[in-house]
């Protein structure tokens, strides 16, 4: 096991890696900028390190200071959280160079992951679904007929040097395709100088759903079941729920042992999560993240397993102790993120918390790092905690979360509680009848 | 369901319960002293009425009170919560014969339990174990031998008439059996004026297991397990484990099963407490408790099951939801009670809490009803907060709980958590090798 572990981030996260250590017995370095120094995770940390001045890219993304504080406080593995340095195959290639271990997967999986197309072709090639579409333009109304029968309806037809909306096209049967794809090509001609156009499944209510992953790099992986974060506002996620509310068990093991054996083949290493839209009870793949996730905690509450311990343990050399059969889902469980933001503009709202209080009582997990009294600075993300609550199913989870909603307390700053006091009224939210532009819509028609 | 429940306590109990009914859309009544105009129990409920000043006999133990509250406000239902009046027949009689239900079972039954000897002698015919001994006194040598071979050695001899220590004897085999019993004769002789003695089993290191029941007074029961509480000083559990360090699954069931069949039987109602002593795989009838324990938390976390929705669904009229193999255990928990007490003398320390942060992150509940500026009055007991944590098993459940008890901060007030700091690095304790006696005796040698 390592001797002493550097975290190199800020805020829950840093807070939450260190907790990890602190249980496993394993000292910790803090590091922090400048406008970081009276933070949660400096005070409880075994030893603190500043690393530069606020904005990140001069501390928490300096990789010579954060490669000096591993040699001034001798750590030999760094935790980099979400964020910041999680998914820099770079930063992961200097550590490995500095014989410091990054907790966390190769520098090579980091990089195949990064790469969109390089992503999607390698879990395809592992039997990942991905969205079906044509293999390069559609230039003949006979291949374009060929193409959309072998994808399904409804499909996308667009502009291959498109973007912005313009040469896209749906057509939702056969009937409509010729003129649909003619039309897109049109649009494309006039818009990019350029008629090709390529084809693929058209998706128009997904759910975000995605598949957390551990591995040991040794060849044994497991999943931990899925996450639905459809709940999202500018592609930020700001609701998640672990269950999933319309994915059924059988459809959770079925993706899940996909991805698993997908890991189990790349003899990946650490904790991942492979995201996907699912639309009609399909999978379609979208990226792959290399690191924790934040709302990982809704996972470890329905499955009992400590993802950070399990990256400690894999990437300090140990085999995964557990296998799939070993992995059992309890209930349900949800997480919020409570910002420091204006609830109806999301203008961060930076400044010193007057009162604090968190909910508490049964079912009640709080990940935070703020304080009575924490002044939270300007600089970074507006994320200052998250309330994830657990029940026997779905409702149960539903009634908690109102309450727990109600009892947290944070005075001195605007926070997006009274977005979730709206949100948990919502009769499609109760319901779980929602996808990726349900939020986007509420908000747009809910302008108060 | 009610349409108005009075919740008749204070403190965390009272917003435990507080949240229970918020969570099943349960308008709620606090009631309070003019010494609690400011708890957190009274600024969370719907409504609130003052029942009169400390101490305790003149507001939360003053019936009339409490019966006009219910008048005035409307409520239909009563939680008594734990002390105060929850095992007080005659507060659950006043109630039924207003028409008011008492969240708890029928008066009849606290009433039997409330007798220890009728307890005792009820729940023998009910097939729960008790601690063997003579049917009244021994008065023969032929007498005393057939008795103890019949208890099994070691067995107690204890005067009639006795009471601290004074003709009390152990006899640890046949060889000592007269010589003890003639013994404690001639002492009791001599203490009281009478030498009739009896005999009973010896427990020499028991631990204090008991058994958590919920009945719907339908006839169904079920067990939710058991809990370790044997970590007490003067009687006052401070350290209770679910699970149950050295009890295995078989004992639990079949303990478990005999105390679910006696409250089938008896068609008890809500939920109760079987208390046993615990020694050599054998348990032994201490009490039994009719109302929600303090350590009903622990049950909770490793069954899912939130027990005080159970007693008000139970107690509005519905059967109980779930059969015996609907009850699943996950891992362990252990709760420490944090009091607001000197941690070396356990003298009250009541004041303002200046700085309050509880413990947070994976698998930690808090249940408190103080906050930052919270002013402890010296009127009540001395508990301001449990702290419960989870683990898969007890190795990790301890390591966290190590972590959160450093984290929990409580300024302004001594609290016992620096008692817990040195628990959790004991070895006994680590090893979950102690019985109701190892507290007392590692304070008598641990007094610094």
């Amino acid at each position: 096991m390592f001797s002493k572990v550097l975290i190199a981030n800020r805020g829950e996260i840093a807070l939450r890696v260190l907790r990890a250590c602190k249980e496993l017995g394993i000292p910790t370095v803090a590091i922090h900028s400048t406008a970081d120094a009276n933070a949660m995770h400096v005070r409880l940390a075994d030893e603190s390190v500043c690393v530069g001045p606020p904005p990140a890219r001069e501390s928490y993304l300096n990789i010579p200071s954060i490669m000096a504080a591993c040699e001034i406080t001798g750590a030999d593995a760094v935790h980099p959280g979400y964020g910041f340095l999680s998914e820099n195959a770079r930063f992961a290639q200097i550590l490995t160079e500095h014989n410091v271990t990054f907790i966390g997967p190769s520098a090579h999986h980091i990089e195949i992951m990064g790469d969109k197309i390089t992503a999607k072709r390698t879990v395809v090639e592992l039997g990942i679904p991905a969205v079906p579409g044509s293999e390069g333009a559609v230039s003949t109304d006979a291949d374009a007929l060929a193409t959309a029968r072998n994808i399904g309806y409804p499909v996308l037809i667009k502009a291959t040097a498109g973007g912005g909306g313009r040469g896209m096209k749906v057509a939702r049967s056969e009937a409509d395709l010729l003129v649909a794809w003619s039309t897109a090509r049109s649009e494309a001609k006039a818009a990019f100088g350029n008629d090709s156009v390529y084809m693929e499944k058209y998706l128009g209510k997904p759910r975000h759903i995605e598949v957390q992953v551990l591995g040991d790099g040794q060849g044994n992986a497991v999943h931990l079941g899925v996450r639905d974060c459809s709940l999202q506002r500018r592609h930020q996620k700001v609701w998640e729920e672990a269950g999933g509310p319309t994915i059924s068990p059988e459809e959770r093991d079925s993706i899940g042992e996909i991805c698993a054996a997908a890991m189990r083949k790349l003899k990946y290493s650490g904790a991942g999560t492979v995201e996907f839209l699912y639309e009609d009870g399909e999978f379609y793949f979208i990226e792959m993240n290399t690191r924790l996730q934040v709302e990982h905690p809704v996972t470890e509450r329905i499955t009992g397993i400590d993802i950070v311990y399990e990256q400690i343990r894999v990437a300090s050399g140990e085999k995964l102790p557990m296998q799939q059969q070993d992995v059992q889902f309890y209930g349900h469980a949800i997480e919020v993120r409570i910002n420091a933001e204006d609830p109806q503009t999301f203008a961060p709202s930076p400044g010193t918390i007057t009162f604090y209080h968190p909910a508490g009582g049964v079912g009640v997990r709080v990940d935070s790092a703020v304080y009575q009294g924490y002044k939270i600075p300007p600089y970074y993300d507006s994320l200052i905690g998250k309330l994830i609550v657990h029940g026997r199913n779905r409702d149960e989870c539903l009634q908690r979360l109102r309450r727990a909603i109600d009892e947290f307390v944070v005075d001195g700053v605007k926070t997006t509680l009274p977005l979730f006091q709206r949100l948990i009224k919502e009769p499609d939210i109760l319901a779980g009848n929602y996808d990726i532009h349900w939020l986007e819509k509420f908000l747009a028609e809910n302008k108060s």
